[in-house]
C-alpha cells in the first residue's frame, strides 16, 4: 500500500460536474489500495471574484484580511471535493492548511512554509479516510493568522504535505500531461518527457517554464520528494520529476528542452562613475525595495571616461519601482540616465547533457543568429544557457534553438487551455 | 467609552457599496468614542449559491463538510468589512469563529454555544483595533472541528460574545427599525415598540416574530445583555430589548403585541386507547426523531369507546416524518388513524400587562369570532394566548386582535425587503 499525495488545479474542479469527476479518480486511487492526500486549488474563478470584490471596497486592502478572503475559496472547493467522494462512498475529510498543520512564516500574501505537522491528517488516514487539504494557505508561527503562500501555493502544499508525510509520490494534475522539450503552444513537435531531475526542472521552471512553480521543486528537491505531472483529462503517464542529475550516467545525460520567459523586464543604468561601491548601492537599493533581480550585465568601464553602464532583468510589474527607486539615488551616485525595457523575452536551453557536450554555446548562439534573433544579454549555469532578445522575437527563437539541438519527437502534443494556481 | 457589539445580516452587505455603507456606520461608531466589535452573516445570496453547490454534488452532504463549506461565506463578509473599515483609515482585524473562541458543541449545522473566550478579540480591542468576527460559527471543543450554529446563529455570536466581554449592548441591525405590535405587512398602522422585556421578546420569537431569533434572546436574557434592534437603512432608534418583566410597575404593564407563524403543522392521532402509557409512547416516538413538538391537546376520552384523540403541532417541514415514525407505532398502540394538517396558522397576543389586565381571554375569542375565524386549538401562558386556525384565516385573525386591543399606532411602518441568517 503506497501513500499517495494528488494535487488538483482550479480549471479541475471548475464546476460540480468536473468536482465529481476528480473525486471519481480519487475514489479510485483509493480503492486501488492506496492512501490518498489531496490538495485542490480554489474552483476556476473564485480567486479572481473574490480579488474584484476586494478591490471594489478597498483598492489597497490589508494583507492580514486579503489572506482571509482568498482562502475561503479553498475552503468551498476542498469540501466539495470531500462531499462528492463520500457521495461515490468513501469516507471523505477535509482540513484548512491551519487544521492539517501547515506552519508558515507571517508574512501574509507570500508566507513561506516553516513546518507541516499534520497530525490530524494521519489521523484521519488510519481511520479510512481519504484525506482534502486546502492548498495555498497555512497558519502563521507567531500571529495564529491565516496566511497564503502566493503564486504556485497549493503545488507546494502538496509537494510540503508529501515530505512530511513521507509519501511515495506526489502527483501534481494540471491541463497539460507533463514537461515537454518546449511550449508545445509554440512548437508543435515538441516531445513529451517522461522523466526529468530536480535539478533540470528547477532551471526549466526559473527559466519560465509554468508547469511547476519554481519553489514547489526546490522543496521537491530538499525532501527528496518525487513530483509525478499528470493530465486531468486523461490517465496516461505524465512527467516523473525525481532523482538527482548526478545520477544520470554521462552518456545518458540529455538537453532536457527550451524555455522561454515573457514576465520580465530590463532595466540599465547609463554613466555610473566606476567606483568601488556604485554597483553595490544600486543593487541594494533595489534590493531593499524587495525586487528580486535575474540577469545581470556590467560593461567595462571605459577607460576615456572613466563611466560604466549596468543592465539587469527583474519582475516586469516592479519595472517601474526599481526605476523610482533608482531615481532618488541619482545625485548620491551620479550616473547619467535610467532606461526601463519592458518589451523583451528570455530563452533557455536547459539539460544535464550541456556539461558533456562541447559546442552547445557555439550551436546555440549560431541557431539564434540564422533566425535573425539579436542576443542582448547571455547567461549560463552549469546546465543551461539563457539569453535575453526582444519579445517580438521570443517564440522565433524558441523554435530555432529546439530544432538545432533535435528535441522534436513525431507526435504533436495535446493541449488544454487554463492553469490553476 | 463603552463596548459596543454590532451585527449586521446578510441582506446588509450583499455588495460591495453595503458593505462600504456599513463600514461608515461601524468607524462612526468607533470615532464616537467607542470600542467596536462587529459580527458579520455572510453576503446576500453566498449561503444558498454554496448551498445549491452542495446539492450538485451530493444531494445528501455529510454535515461535517458542509459547515466547512458554509463557514465561508462569513470569512468573506467579514474579512471584506475589514477592508472597507481599513480603506475608512481605521484598523480593523477579522476573526474566524474559532479564532475568536466560540466553542460550540460539536453537534454539526445546529451547534451549541459552550463558551466564548475572546482572549484574541481582547487584546485586538485594547491595540485600538476595531474586531470582525464571523457569526454563525464556532469550533467544537471535543473535535476541534469547524462547526455552525443553525439559523439565527449570527445573531447568537453577536450575543454570546456581548455577554463574554462584558459590552454594554449588543445592537442588531436588521430590514426593520424595530419590534412591532405587529407585522407592518399584515398590520399597516400596527406601532414601534421602544422597549420590550426579555420575556416578552422570548414569547414573541418563540410565536413566529422573526425579528429575533428565540435562542438569541434566551442567551441575551441569561446574561443580561440589553439588544438594540435597529435598522440598518437609518439612524433612528429601535427597539431595546432588555430588563425583566418583573421590573415592570404592574400599573405600566402593557400588551406587547401578535405574534404569528405559518411555519408549524398539526398532526392528529385518532382513536387511542385511553391507556397509561400511550401518550407517552407517541411523545417519546416524536422526541426520538429529534423533532420538537409546540402546543398539544388531548381530548378527554369518550366514556362509549374508551378511545382518544390526540393533537400536536411541530415544524412543517417534519410533519412527514412525525407521521412515518407515528405510523410504525400503529400496531404496537392500535390508533385508528393519523392525520397531518399543513394548512394551519398559529396566531398569539403577547404581553406583560395580560396578568393584570382580566377579560383578555374573553375578548381575544370574541375578536376571532367576530372576524369568523374558528379557533381549533388554544394554549397560553402567563404572559401569552395562542390559538391555532387555518392558515388562510390568520391574516384576518391578526388584524382582528391587533385592533381588538387596540394596539395601532398612528404613524404607518416602514418595511424593507429580505432578511439575514
Amino acid at each position: 500500500m503506497a501513500l499517495v499525495v494528488q494535487k488538483y488545479g482550479g480549471s479541475s474542479v471548475s464546476d460540480a460536474e468536473r468536482i465529481r469527476r476528480v473525486a471519481e479518480r480519487i475514489v479510485e486511487t483509493k480503492r486501488q489500495g492506496n492512501d490518498v492526500v489531496v490538495v485542490v486549488s480554489a474552483m476556476g474563478d473564485t480567486t479572481d471574484e473574490l480579488l474584484d470584490l476586494a478591490e471594489q471596497v478597498n483598492p489597497n486592502p490589508p494583507a492580514r484580511e486579503m489572506d482571509m478572503l482568498l482562502t475561503s475559496g479553498e475552503r468551498i472547493s476542498n469540501s466539495l471535493v470531500a462531499m462528492a467522494i463520500s457521495s461515490l462512498g468513501e469516507e471523505a475529510q477535509s482540513f484548512t492548511g491551519s487544521q492539517a498543520g501547515v506552519i508558515t512564516t507571517s508574512s501574509h500574501g507570500k508566507a513561506k512554509i516553516i513546518d507541516v505537522t499534520p497530525g490530524r491528517v494521519r489521523s484521519a488516514l488510519d481511520d479510512g479516510k481519504i484525506v482534502l487539504v486546502a492548498g495555498f494557505q497555512g497558519v502563521a508561527l507567531d500571529t495564529k493568522d491565516v496566511t497564503t503562500l502566493g503564486r504556485g501555493g497549493s503545488d507546494t502544499t502538496a509537494v510540503a504535505l508529501a515530505a512530511a508525510l513521507n509519501a511515495d509520490v506526489c502527483e501534481i494534475y494540471t491541463d497539460v500531461d507533463g514537461v515537454y522539450t518546449a511550449d508545445p503552444r509554440i512548437v508543435p513537435d515538441a516531445r513529451h518527457l517522461s522523466q526529468v531531475s530536480f535539478e533540470e526542472m528547477l532551471e526549466m521552471a526559473a527559466c519560465g517554464a509554468k508547469i511547476l512553480m519554481l519553489r514547489c521543486v526546490e522543496y521537491a528537491r530538499r525532501y527528496n520528494v518525487p513530483v509525478h505531472v499528470r493530465s486531468s483529462y486523461s490517465t496516461k503517464p505524465g512527467t516523473m520529476v525525481s532523482g538527482s542529475m548526478e545520477d544520470i550516467p554521462v552518456e545518458d545525460a540529455i538537453l532536457t528542452g527550451v524555455a522561454h520567459d515573457r514576465s520580465e523586464a530590463q532595466v540599465t543604468v547609463f554613466g555610473i562613475d566606476d567606483k568601488p561601491g556604485n554597483a553595490a548601492r544600486i543593487f541594494r537599493a533595489v534590493a531593499d525595495a524587495e525586487i528580486n533581480i535575474d540577469m545581470v550585465l556590467q560593461n567595462i568601464s571605459k577607460v576615456e571616461t572613466g563611466k560604466t553602464d549596468i543592465t539587469f532583468t527583474l519582475p516586469r510589474e516592479l519595472g517601474q519601482l526599481a526605476i523610482d527607486k533608482l531615481g532618488e539615488l541619482q545625485a548620491e551616485i551620479g550616473f547619467s540616465k535610467l532606461v526601463l525595457d519592458e518589451n523583451i523575452g528570455k530563452v533557455s536551453l536547459i539539460g544535464a547533457g550541456m556539461k558533456s557536450h562541447p559546442g552547445v554555446t557555439a550551436t546555440f548562439c549560431e541557431a539564434l543568429s540564422e533566425a535573425g534573433v539579436n542576443i542582448e544579454l547571455i547567461s549560463t549555469s552549469e546546465i543551461r544557457i539563457s539569453v535575453l532578445c526582444q519579445e517580438s522575437q521570443l517564440d522565433d527563437a524558441v523554435r530555432a534553438l529546439h530544432k538545432a539541438f533535435d528535441l522534436g519527437g513525431d507526435e504533436e502534443a495535446v493541449v488544454h487551455g487554463g492553469t490553476g494556481r
